[in-house]
């Protein structure tokens, strides 16, 4: 699996601010075609002669690349999920030592996903039909994403700048708020991705009870504040 | 549509405090069995011939009474939104006047509806898949959902109860929030539906900024209050 340079895994481009630089998904015309089928017709409406036709190559010729129709879904996912892991990662490594800086970069690096990657986003709803062991794969690779805002939400209850009484529910909150976009969201709505991410944003910062100071302020940093790895 | 009294629509049994009781639902033995393939396998996923066989009737008995498979969907979303808009209603009436307690039920009622009847929340997934029309019914009886949520936060706002500055964005997000829990939700999981109710609760007051105050109080009328309908 190491060494895609055509996917927009960590190994791809992730300097620094670029977590928020989106240029259309590049991935083989097969994968390409799938997703707009499953994001279309669901995996169970697809079948593997669907996505055949639609790339215009043979049934054996697809199974030559994809071992079925689920493998096709996996990497599918993998690549949705490299997607936000990595701007996620980069957005909160950008955010500093500040819990307010790195809440705000991750909701708006999350939000962005869910926006200029809709159709991948969208997949989640197929997580459930996986079989168990690619469904925990994905699970657990998904967990990470509510430890890195429950790892911050959990710090800046710590630091005094946020008042949260339940931190890891609220992540899981914050995340579900998110994920839910993929569901209404679509090219040409009226709000621009961005615009969306600086609402939830704001929302997320009331949330965690610290709205009305700037997001991106240095005074959430009182003192030396030694005690955070 | 009126008077069936073996669904759980406004007609049914709605009592006060009965949007808090929940019994096993009263669905016909096709619906039954349609909704639990479609948990399992997804709508695309299951076939009328799989719901024929799971009920045990033939395939044209089936056709007698459902049209085709979207009628069968159809007719478990309507079920699915009768019983959480009915009791989110009941929830809010119940709240009286009071936007802390009016909002503080209504989010009790969604997420008690969104784990006890988890299969019917999970079909959320599948509205993308309706034919053009039945997808605008469905979308603007869940969009009443959204607006219950949006007067309850204006309201609050306008009487210094709430500090919210994106009301509309900010009732979409916390149906998404609480939607996001079919996604994750399971029977015998560690939390009982109670719980995680009172927990979103809690988040809910928090996102509105009204955290800190009792969640039933009198405190939260200030004075005459003539301004609200």
């Amino acid at each position: 699996m190491a060494k895609k340079n055509n996917e927009a895994t960590p190994e791809g481009a992730p300097a620094r601010g670029d977590w928020r630089h989106y240029e259309p998904i590049q991935l083989s015309p097969i994968l390409t075609h799938a997703l707009e089928a499953f994001y279309e017709h669901g995996f169970h409406g697809t079948t593997v002669r669907d996505i055949a036709r639609r790339v215009g190559v043979t049934v054996p010729a697809l199974y030559y690349h994809h071992e079925n129709k689920e493998a096709v879904l996996v990497a599918l996912l993998e690549t949705a999920t490299n997607d936000v892991i990595w701007r996620a990662s980069a957005a909160a490594e950008e955010g500093g030592d500040g819990p307010r800086t790195r809440l705000a970069n991750v909701i708006e690096a999350v939000v962005l996903h869910m926006t200029h990657r809709v159709r991948l986003a969208a997949l989640d709803s197929e997580l459930r039909y996986l079989q168990p062991d690619n469904r925990r794969h994905y699970a657990a690779t998904r967990k990470k994403l509510e430890k890195l805002l429950d790892e911050i939400i959990e710090d800046g209850v710590r630091r005094g700048v946020f008042a949260v009484t339940l931190p890891a529910e609220t992540a899981r909150a914050l995340l579900g708020m998110c994920q839910a976009i993929a569901t209404w969201y679509h090219d040409g709505g009226p709000l621009r991705p961005e615009e969306i991410a600086e609402r939830y944003v704001d929302i997320a910062l009331t949330t965690v009870g610290a709205r009305g100071l700037p997001a991106r302020s240095d005074l959430e940093h009182p003192g030396g504040a030694s005690s955070i790895g």
